[in-house]
């Protein structure tokens, strides 16, 4: 397979029938407009020979990279011999093996208990589990979630979803959900922690008893925020002392992104409420899980329920990862010195702009300051066969979110493109303003 | 693969790590506690070479049974060549293919123009996307639902749900949605069609004028309550008079279970929006849409996204279904045959005990008026290897949900198993009365 | 005092302060664009010396008419010898005279124990409070209203409201309330009372199980629906089974307006919350209740207050009157007869006419089938000196709501006018149908 | 009348009748078990010839204390002639007086054009006006409030406030409002003016741009807090910058109560919405207006409606109040005197004790810092002849709401019990720290 970033043409590719049929709501595929057709490990192939390296990663759902060979033949094998592919929520081999997988090489080691459900196989499924939940365990009603969070679209998750155009969609209030200031949000200066602290032991804030406190650790969609350790921990100290359920939503950070398999690992407090998604099947199947402490599993017997709770084929790829790449501290390392690689070119390329970065682990990504220059910026490394998106409040943050299995020298190769568009880009306002 | 169905005992299973991990929330294994290992057409295969005939086919997920070869051949060639697995809404070829299949196969023959929405693969994302986008439009916030409707899990979708249980999941007043009695509700001789009609006609009902309409034709997991076509037309015209939209939820009553491709076919009247799940792969993989008329597609660029939207691998195995079963009228033809043949012997089960049956197509069932009987004679079932689950307010109504392709001497012998258990546990009572 | 209608002309009247400073939001005004100065019994008197009979009597809320003697009288004596005005509430003299004389005249001989809460002296007050109890007492949030129901403009009495006008001033979705049809909604062969028993008998109807039925026996804004004993007796019955709190809202049809002193004595129920404002005061004074059975007094100490719940201007008139009118049967008696005069002339005219009358007691009127009609008569008798309103979806219903002090000879007047009125305007449309 | 507070024993007291009848829900009396019979000016008089000082004042519903004699004798004339008591919506010439009153001594002199608006006469009604037509007018949803807001207790109105035992009361989820940090919540370093800026500018923050901005200038209820002009000037910025109406609820604070009529006059900048209620009939009369630019006043007529908005006595007690005491500037002057020594002897008390001093003008307190310190003082205060009560979160704040009337001398007077209280209680505490 070729390691040289190559893009076809935007001409050579006909969209008519996506343009004709598929609804406006399409979003990546605007500033993407190539049919693909394969792809391997951090490469995307597409209808005209062109190939590009993957700095998206389906939204770090493919942290392993695309159809991983490991992950690929554990599921023709198991396709091969006819084994069950939809179980409703049914007791199979496959999940069992699942079960037993993440039992033994996840919850163990880290002397974590959790139960394990098995949602809707998306992650705004598993968070509405999680809301539920935890507004059925304290039988409260609101939900703290935080500026800039992102959580899902379904009507629950999306009421904890800050972002004004997502929630633009809902068409009703969105109720029953606060948000609060993230750590940073009003400057290194101002505790947000201890804000929220205030409010909630004030009788008279206006701020009622939550039932969950709801938070990434990194935020994703929301620009790539970092919350400290510090500040995790009196977020964790504040759920306790008020009654409420601490929900961390780790379906972006968590699964070897940012940190450990889970994103607060060695922080010192352990969630009420774990929410995973994305990554989990560890080849980009549709897979959710929502992970709870013993004693607040008082669901009924179908109390939450789904069709695709049974998703076989990702139970089947999701042991797999768990014992391919978890089994050990092997590829955890190799991550963690990827990041730091990644974190130091950043780095350089933000200082000579003025710029900032973001993040942590192998989510990061640089503050451009505005929409408008990430667009360009993005839109320029795709012409030259580089996948890469923005997020953040106004897409001002330009994101990396290769697979965490890439060698350094794609990622070298990668980042040298972005530098290379950011020059291209910026250098004149920065010349102008010289 | 065997022929006649041969349960294994239950004690031969070890199910403690699913005790241990699972959460409580867990439903259909509760009864059915044996380990599947592998499925092929109407049969599910368990750890101890137990086999099962399969009436309940995912909940009406796998219309074409497990593992049909079709699919399954033209999955595992997609894998095998790294075809793109996840490709959040980029354009695939895979995704190319769905439409261009879609658009010819289903939508030109029917005179049907829909614009196609990949939300999350799930029916109750679709649901909840059908709603978003209601309100958005009409700018209005009610939606109209019906008793015994189901209609999903996450908090929008509940809200349209009548289930007491499933709602008290929630946590929070489920609000933005009446339930409106569903046709026949309060007997043969009230018109609740017309009673709607009176209420949104009148200025001071309390009833306020709603975004749109939401019902299944045959409600699934309220009973198999099969709306007449002169009260879908009704509410059809209801729902235009006062400028509503109608949103048929055809996400277990569709795909060929109950009349053509979709459950509305030759009625006289088109819904504005559809929503479709379940079946929609034909292997039982998540996958979801929503189907809305082109002047409905006001939606911004992900406005409503989600990761999973891009589920190749469904595309893959929907295509090789659309082709191989609904480019000419054969399959649908046999689908109602047999459909004949199980009403006729569902009346004939109904007759000798006072029951009645309910349903239409392929999705029909007997009400034994009571959630205990029905529960004991689907355990009995289950005991003789069919596997066939119940549905109702109380669970009263046994429902066969068996795949569309099973033949006629499949179908018999399950219905065989069926009656004769019906005879055991309600012999006795009949016997007493009489 | 003048005994013969003798309105004055309308352009003798400036009406610039109200039009350059009253918001549009003044409704009454609009239909009688007079400055009324002074008025006594059932007589108002205009600045230009005209005088008109009041079949509006403040809609229901002067039900002894207007500055009473007796009652003017007490309040003059009070105010002369600095009795308190404002007292919070705090313990007062007046308060406690009233709650003597309540307690005494009104609860004992009926055998009724409940506890009294002065509520912010409105009845949307009333009400709001009464729904807060009944959701704090049963930890449910829905409460089941009817349609036409009118029940105040506050937030949560609006969501219990009818009126499509009124629902839309909210700007928000009125939640946590249905509609459901009152009695004789669906014509008289439809048990409204059985479809609500079935609804909340259902596990799956979508109908939560409510905090509380709210209903006035007699729907004054809604177009003097008169609800049945019988359904009456069956809606407080379901409310029983399904454990909702009956809570019946007497602020128009009590105060002897219907009935007894409550318009629901002697139906063999007894609500468990009821409200009470309008004629209370026997002035027109602004004070409201609400009553509770003893058993239902869980409220924290302040949890519902408010400045003027201390209204004692209004405690010693409304003590006044209830010494003065209710000590004994007597003025029951007379309301009574005059209710069956004023029955037997409005069935007359309404035959006439094809009409249909409504109502009960000193609270009826004819239904003429059209709004429009509807106010043309009631413009045309202002014109002759009668006041007049309208109630109903479409304001179709012509309503006399005259004080219950009203001579017979006086009341004759009155329909008098009214009669030549519908004579005026309906005539041209019989002779054309005939 | 005698000058000197002497209370009379709790044992002569029977106060039966309100234990048996009354609900719990009373609050004030229970403090002050004696049965008031006549009040004048600054006292009040009990059923055992005691008589007390009043610093409560009808919460800040008697500005102008008890019985004034000019409302007096303006109520008495008018009640002796027949005028309308209620009036409905109707014009009448008390109505027309008091306009013209309002207009040409309030409105013009500050040039400020309003429309009048009759809400029910409570202040909850005035807020549920405010907030309605602010969400009517922008078409959005959502009303900021503020930490320790205070707007009344009908549903609507008691989402915008903050204290947590009124907010219990719901039984619902009150939603639609968020409430933001006041002036000074986190201390005189933090700008909260600026943090409601860059939240709304925050595109992300999960803060939807609000219908209203709704606040108090200065906090009765929530402890006194009085906002910079500089904050509230910033805070009508970001109203307007962001769409959103600025509502004062100067049900409180205005009347003359911390500054002119209006508590936000000279202040550079005019309200869009104002609420008004307590003190403006002058007597203590249940009366409330909401008042808004002419721009704003899209009503439709009756879209808000209630009995009691044409409290006729309350019309002509407020129009003898506008001539008397604000026809000049002399009353102003005089209460801004008062609030001046107030000021000094508060801030004396405070200083002795290490306490802290709360609010403006004649709305000023101390800040003990407990709410049973607080409690002691005002039960002792009480044993002595004086009424008073505590607010904020905690009731930790000891308010002087005496009449704006008041004398320097019968001022001093209750000022004097105060601080012989204050040290009864606070002294053994001083002395033991020391």
């Amino acid at each position: 397979m070729s390691k040289i970033p190559n893009p076809s043409q935007k001409n050579q590719t006909n969209t008519a029938i996506f343009e004709r049929r598929e609804s406006k709501v399409r979003s990546y595929a605007r500033a993407m407009p190539r049919k693909f057709i394969k792809a391997q490990g951090v490469w995307m192939h597409d209808s005209n020979n062109g190939h590009y390296l993957d700095f998206l990663a389906g939204c770090a759902s493919l942290n392993y990279g695309h159809n991983h060979p490991v992950m690929k033949q554990a599921l023709l094998d198991y396709i091969e011999k006819d084994g069950i592919a939809q179980g409703l929520d049914l007791y199979t081999e496959a999940k069992a093996d699942f079960l037993n997988a993440f039992e033994s090489i996840i919850l163990k080691p880290r002397n974590l208990d959790y139960r394990v459900m098995f949602t809707g196989p998306t992650g705004t499924n598993a968070v509405e589990a999680a809301i539920k939940l935890a507004r059925k365990v304290t039988k409260r009603e609101l939900i703290v979630s935080f500026t800039n969070g992102y959580h899902g679209m379904t009507l629950g998750a999306l009421a904890c979803t800050g972002n004004a155009t997502k929630r633009n969609g809902a068409g009703v209030p969105l109720n029953n959900v606060v948000h609060e200031p993230f750590d940073g949000y009003f400057g290194a200066d101002v505790d947000t922690a201890d804000m929220l602290e205030q409010r909630l032991s004030d009788h008279s804030s206006g701020l009622d008893k939550p039932a969950a406190i709801l938070l990434e650790t990194v935020q994703g969609e929301g620009g790539l925020n970092a919350a400290s350790t510090e500040w995790l921990r009196k977020i964790a100290e504040t759920a306790k002392r008020h009654g409420a359920l601490l929900i961390v939503d780790d379906i972006q950070a968590g699964c070897g992104r940012t940190n450990g398999f889970f994103s607060f690992e060695g922080m010192g407090f352990t969630p009420d409420i774990v929410t995973m998604s994305k990554s989990l099947s560890g080849m980009g199947l549709p897979f959710a899980l929502t992970l709870f402490k013993p004693s607040l599993d008082i669901w009924s017997p179908g109390e939450h329920n789904g069709t695709f709770r049974g998703n076989n084929h990702a139970f089947v790829t999701a042991t797999a990862t768990l014992k391919h790449f978890w089994a050990d501290d092997q590829f955890q390392t190799e991550v963690y010195k990827r990041g730091e690689y990644l974190s130091a070119r950043l780095e350089k390329i933000a200082d000579k702009y003025g710029f900032s970065t973001r993040g942590k682990g192998m989510m990061r990504g640089i503050d451009v300051g505005s929409g408008d220059i990430a667009s360009e910026v993005t839109a320029d490394a795709f012409d030259k066969g580089l996948i890469i998106e923005t997020s953040g409040a106004f897409d001002e943050v330009i994101k990396v979110l290769a697979p965490l299995t890439i060698t350094e020298s794609e990622m070298a190769k990668g980042l040298d493109i972005l530098e290379q568009c950011i020059r291209n880009i910026c250098s004149e306002d920065v010349d102008a303003a010289a």
